[in-house]
């Protein structure tokens, strides 16, 4: 398993507290600083720098997570619509130097709760709450 | 082949203008009002009205295209980097209800003659010029 120091994103005692899914190839975690509620990241359990940078495998694996997990949060979440994005490099906002693909909710109505900019990090209440969600 | 009445996506007459690449699963396109310059979009040969509603088969294969294409235009176009999304439903800014992924190349500096703002169209010398640059 191809690992890189100081990634956040390889270092699973960080994103233990908000994963939902993981198998060999992927997890699927929280964003610890959601756009909207239910702000989902599939994220690669190898190290790549973004979604160029990895195999076509994982690549296919991801999406089809993606997918997944974007269909459930239709359907538990009520949700109006979906972005379904990532990020390659910093001019197109990527700040995790390692393959992610957000999974973002939206809404008609925004959640207040939820209606942050930026930056703002998720309460504990609000994570337990779509961790008890999400979790198979 | 699964085609929906009126949806300009599944006109192959409108799109064949901007046309990039084609396979039995899904085209290559220049977006007629690109976001940035080379802005372009995969989108599937059968009508589905978003990615969450498109078979697996075809969402790997797309995204494995897309993946192909944006590498091709971080060479090609010297882009710093690359948005990769899909957008599902009004609520999430997705306009033409046909499933399609947007591949936007970012730059550190913007070209100025794509520095304009949406629904604005692409010229005809700015589509040749991409279309001799990326057609096969």
């Amino acid at each position: 398993m191809m690992k890189k120091k100081d990634c956040i994103f390889c270092d699973d005692e960080q994103i233990k507290a908000t994963m939902i899914f993981e198998d060999a190839q992927c997890k699927v975690i929280l964003d610890k600083f959601p756009t909207d509620k239910g702000h989902m990241l599939v994220i690669s359990n190898e190290h790549y720098d973004n979604m160029l940078e990895a195999p076509d495998t994982a690549v296919t694996h991801m999406y089809k997570i993606a997918k997944r997990y974007g269909k459930l949060a239709m359907m538990k979440l009520k949700s109006d619509g979906m972005t379904i994005t990532t990020n390659i490099g910093r001019s197109a906002g990527q700040i995790v130097m390692h393959f992610h693909i957000h999974i973002i909710p939206r809404y008609d109505q925004k959640d207040p709760s939820y209606d942050f900019g930026s930056h703002r990090e998720i309460s504990k209440e609000q994570r337990d709450n779509l961790l008890n969600m999400f979790k198979e």
